[in-house]
């Protein structure tokens, strides 16, 4: 069992968890990490602001001599089940992962900035495999998104014995509603073109009228509505659905 | 769909995640609202102190006159499928509802601490079913404790579409291992005497060898092993099982 560094090992890589957006959910210790940072690393497409890196504007303002951007090659052009995708970004995270070396190994921090909790469905996920094992590496988990969904949707997503299953949208629509038809509480993260597949899958599990459609949750421009009050547009990269759990009241 | 009141109404009921247990690891916000509180609430066993309230203790000391516990008539000596459980439990919650309402229509805030998320699995959301349709209330997301324990146990629960299923260790076996043989990730919480039946569960479904079980997650007398080195004595309180996802490493 490989655990955290001890804490008098000096870390040189954090993977710091920013919460789902409201700047007031970071914890305590981001906000520090944050503020005392040396070098801020986010991933973002071109030509757009990181997600992450809009989640911390408002404790941190832009500093060009403290910041790094990753850029992206693809992301919804060629789609992930595309081998080139693979490929491509594969590549791509290995050469993020020689750049950050390069850093590390001159001693400089490094503070990758993550959306919400970064051990869940986290890009960090793909430079902590190969950077923890080299260097000394913190990772700060955080509120996720799905939580701050639930939150502010004023839903308890599990009540009692109630089993919850989190589902990438971009499952096959069997697959989803197989699924969805087994579990008392779920949640579906991913959207964007998946939309109208994810609401069929929830029909045809009789899960629809539950099922509740959350974007930004906790930013200034959320939106919070039933589902069925949603069209079938593309969803904008943070979006989920969540359906809360009817489990036992007491 | 009732969302949270809007931010010019002042605020008389708080449910406060109070995050895993690490202090660092409360949101900015819970830190804030904890150190200004008029009154503390929290539940607890007979005889023992609340296991929120310890979570706050590194934060805001024992005072007793802006502090009240709230005692549960029964926990494990009567089993939650034996009726008498249902009927004190919920006779209980009534009970609290009715105390607090007295103090809420006093115009005196309240703030209920809980143990990370409030929304996830929380005995708070059985307040809030009661109070918030009456008084302007507001919850406060947090990091969950398996947030905190995949973090610890440094092990990313969820890669690329990985399916992720939380399941209470309180379910049946058959039921347990068939879930268990459907998901790609899994966490297992509420173990208590649960533990050999979870255990023979992730055996079936072949899942033992990557089971790891933490015990208080980022407080101070963590445990984290792989629960193949983990008797099968009782589990504490705060203790769940994991069992990270291995999907699309890119
Ligand atoms: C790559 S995953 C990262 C998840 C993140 N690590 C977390 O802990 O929530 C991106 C997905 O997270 C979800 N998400 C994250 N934050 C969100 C928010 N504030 N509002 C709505 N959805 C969010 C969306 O479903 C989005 O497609
Ligand atoms: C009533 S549920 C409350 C869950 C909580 N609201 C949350 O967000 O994690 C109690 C269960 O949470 C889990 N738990 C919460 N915090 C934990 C921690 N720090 N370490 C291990 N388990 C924890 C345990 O499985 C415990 O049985």
């Amino acid at each position: 069992m490989t655990m955290q560094p001890p804490s008098d090992t000096p870390t040189l890589l954090y993977g710091l968890g920013l919460g789902p957006g409201d700047p007031d959910y970071m914890t305590v210790k981001a906000r520090r990490l944050l503020e005392e940072a040396d070098l801020l690393v986010h991933f973002c497409k071109a030509g757009r602001r990181g997600n992450a890196r809009t989640i911390a504007d408002r404790v941190v303002g832009s500093d060009p001599d403290r910041e790094m951007a990753l850029t992206y090659p693809v992301t919804t052009e060629v789609p992930v089940t595309d081998p080139r995708y693979g490929c491509q970004i594969t590549q791509f995270y290995e050469e993020c992962a020689e750049q950050l070396s390069a850093i590390l190994d001159a001693g400089k921090r490094v503070t990758v900035l993550c959306e919400a909790d970064p051990f869940f469905y986290g890009s960090f996920m793909h430079l902590w495999r190969r950077l923890s094992p080299l260097y000394p590496t913190e990772v700060v988990p955080a509120v996720t998104g799905m939580s701050a969904a639930w939150t502010h949707a004023n839903a308890p997503i599990t009540w009692g014995d109630d089993v919850l299953t989190v589902l990438p949208g971009t499952l096959p629509a069997d697959d989803l509603a197989r699924r969805l038809k087994a579990t008392d509480a779920a949640v579906i993260m991913k959207l964007g073109r998946h939309l109208p597949k994810v609401r069929a899958a929830l029909k045809e599990a009789g899960l629809e009228e539950r099922a509740i459609y959350v974007e930004r949750a906790s930013m200034p421009e959320q939106v919070i509505v039933p589902l069925a009050e949603r069209s079938d547009a593309t969803a904008p990269y943070f979006s989920m659905i969540i359906v809360p759990g009817i489990g036992r009241r007491l």
